[in-house]
């Protein structure tokens, strides 16, 4: 039997989950493949000793131990971080050797650097872990739709936002609180920024974007809003009007520009967005021959990460073994065809929006606000205007047609300057309801 | 740049998808793949010419002027059925051809044949297109979840079944009324057995359990029961209870034996099942790594069943033009490791069940059901009995706790023969609410 042996550095959650696979799965992959997956190194600093079960994997500090085994087919980063991981990567596709990563940060920001070492030394780097975990998503765009023009990515990329948002809609538990909670269970790390700011889901949008558009495209190119600023009573508002909140990453292919953003969104009830709560992802694409697609599962965790690791892996053995390296480009797209594509202007941008104003409760402020509205061209699809309070304050709610994003932005700066508006208000986007 | 011939055979609704996909697709693919394909032939008997766009294809009506012709590589039968179209394959295979197929019933009932001849000739034989339509799932079960124990496989597969139950759940109407409506839309064919008595979605069933467990397994060792029987009043219940009723096809893994089932299935209206309506299609896989994992999806039509089968003919031709025949085994395992496995007997099956009793209103009634059913070992786990009416027939709907199918049976016989049972019972079984 013809045997493929491979090196994995870092042996953390998902290293040490990865490990699990390709040795728990041996047999199987034996009977699927005719192959052998021999994980014969791992290299990591901070442990001591190797679980019993691998035996015959050597443990070793030194990460050039695998690197520069000439036995070793394919190498596995599973640090993390843009540095070092960045380091043995390149130092791995200089030594000839094929490359598995679920790092969507360092895609996200040194990838083309990467895929063009990759490409001089005909080697492959498989990247399905890195996003959506465990779902087979990087394969499905490549391959799967492969006969499609890919109209529009739209995604719940990050199981922490999902997860607080979800504990938020059905607790109505302010976000502050559910962090918290979410930090002590460990679904959300000590520093929630990269997860609740959407800056995670901003990652794997521009990995995904690439895929599906053959676009070279940056962090920088996605507008960016994360969760922390959306309160409970807006949770509220939207279940009322049909919706439900979640961090969701859109890019639209219209033809002559990307559309590529991540923000709160009001996603209709009755989308199978909607209906993804907790810690799973959705990533829902259109194509113009297959229509709507919607793959769903765990994002994250140990296992689930290390069986896309593991599919990787099996992949390049598999075109290892009948001399098919590169079969599939990379990044779905033969380099000389990936190109920057102009991105649409934060201000063009169209949908429909939820305000949620804070006025004095006097006669005439509704008037005044809807006026302006109207000299911006925002047309007022419903309003919501709870009974009185006692209080002088009180929240009016409005869900808008389509508007324009810098109509909104003005009409929002007259609104928030008027001396009936006693606090910011809020603008959260509504997913046009598109059919299902 | 490298070429590949196609020839197809039946020019129908998916057959002309497939060419039109192909041909719009054309720049894209090779932008993807660098590989030109190129269909050169089409055979068809009930057309007189083909669309103007297909410039340079050559229409006939002997599927031997495909089947023969040296510079074709590949062949995709699309004309359905199972006797002319196995034959048509057998001869491609026998000529060195691949093939491309979307026909689910002659894969399910003399699949086996058609892959061992393949085999034999060391060509491919792609079928993503027979299960799920325009949905990646054959690959994503063969590659992307090539490092798991697949678990359990759940899915709602036909789109007319499920299209049906969606207007009865949403309106009200009874089963013979929307499937009236059905058929003049076309939703539905004339003779709709095969979608709703549930034969089409074993037939997919019979394809998924081979790739998932390695099995050789016939359609007649599926348990097959269709919606015909539903009533308005079931579903309404259902509601009540929670869940949304579904055409499910199960099969589970159990290490010794293999579960395997088609029926009407009330599904918990929390689980992703329960949200795919209308003529979707959604395919709910557990691996023993990557947990659940849900493909959703249109399963059917013109132009998504044409991606299908032209993600099919790109997968192909990469492989001949990478000298990677049959890289993946057309059925996921190595032919050597696919042998039957026992089928889960009948009366062995267990889960949780709703019965509909329709007795005369009598006191003592509920207690003599209750009885019997507790004389099987039938826990009930709640019970509604409307208020009464002026009929002397009443309903008394109740959900069960796990029971043992061969023991339902005793007990619903024996109510079934008693004085106060006005009518057979009505028994639909649940999907026991694993999470999501």
């Amino acid at each position: 039997m013809k045997q493929i042996q491979v090196g994995l550095i870092g042996f953390g959650t998902v290293g040490s989950g990865t490990a699990q696979v390709l040795f728990e799965q041996a047999e199987s992959i034996k009977k699927r493949t005719g192959i052998s997956i021999v994980l014969k190194k791992v290299a990591d600093i901070a442990i001591d000793s190797l679980p019993d079960q691998l035996v015959g994997t050597k443990l070793t500090r030194d990460a050039g131990e695998i690197i520069n085994d000439p036995e070793i087919d394919i190498v596995i980063e599973l640090i993390g971080g843009t540095t070092l991981a960045k380091k043995f990567i390149l130092a791995a596709i200089e030594q000839g050797k094929h490359v598995v990563t679920a790092n969507k940060a360092l895609l996200s920001e040194h990838g083309m650097e990467i895929f063009r070492a990759a490409a001089k030394k005909n080697v492959e780097v498989g990247f399905e872990a890195s996003v959506g975990g465990g779902i087979p998503l990087i394969k499905t765009v490549k391959e799967g739709l492969v006969a499609n023009k890919i109209l529009a990515i739209m995604g719940i990329m990050n199981g922490t936002a999902n997860y607080i948002l979800t504990q938020m809609t059905d607790h109505g538990t302010p976000f502050e609180k559910v962090l918290k909670e979410a930090q002590k269970k460990g679904y959300a790390e000590a520093d929630p920024t990269y997860d609740v700011e959407g800056i995670d889901t901003a990652h794997k949008l521009v990995i995904l974007m690439t895929l599906a558009f053959g676009m070279d495209v940056h962090l920088k190119d996605i507008i960016c809003e994360g969760i922390s600023r959306i309160e409970p009573i807006d949770i509220q508002f939207a279940k009322e009007f049909g919706y439900r909140i979640k961090l969701l990453a859109i890019s639209r292919n219209h033809g002559d520009h990307i559309e590529a953003s991540v923000h709160p969104t009001m996603v209709p009830e009755k989308h199978m967005l909607a209906t993804v709560n907790g810690a799973y992802n959705g990533f829902y694409f259109t194509g113009d021959m297959v229509e709507n697609v919607l793959l769903y599962g765990k994002g994250a965790g140990k296992m689930p990460t290390g069986s896309a690791v593991a599919a990787d892996v099996v992949d390049i053995a598999r075109n290892i073994v009948n001399g098919a390296i590169n079969r599939v480009p990379s990044l779905s797209y033969l380099q000389e065809h990936i190109a920057p594509l102009p991105i649409t202007p934060t201000e063009e941008l169209r949908c429909p929006y939820y305000f949620r104003f804070t006025t004095l409760d006097k006669p005439g402020v509704l008037s005044k606000i809807s006026g302006i509205l109207g000299k911006y061209d925002i047309s007022i699809e419903s309003v919501i205007q709870k009974g009185r309070e006692k209080k002088s304050k009180v929240p009016i709610v409005m869900r808008t047609y389509e508007a324009q994003e810098a109509a909104v932005k003005k009409a929002l700066d007259e609104i928030n300057a008027l001396d009936t508006t006693m606090a910011q208000t809020v603008k959260i986007r509504i997913l046009a309801d598109e059919g299902k």
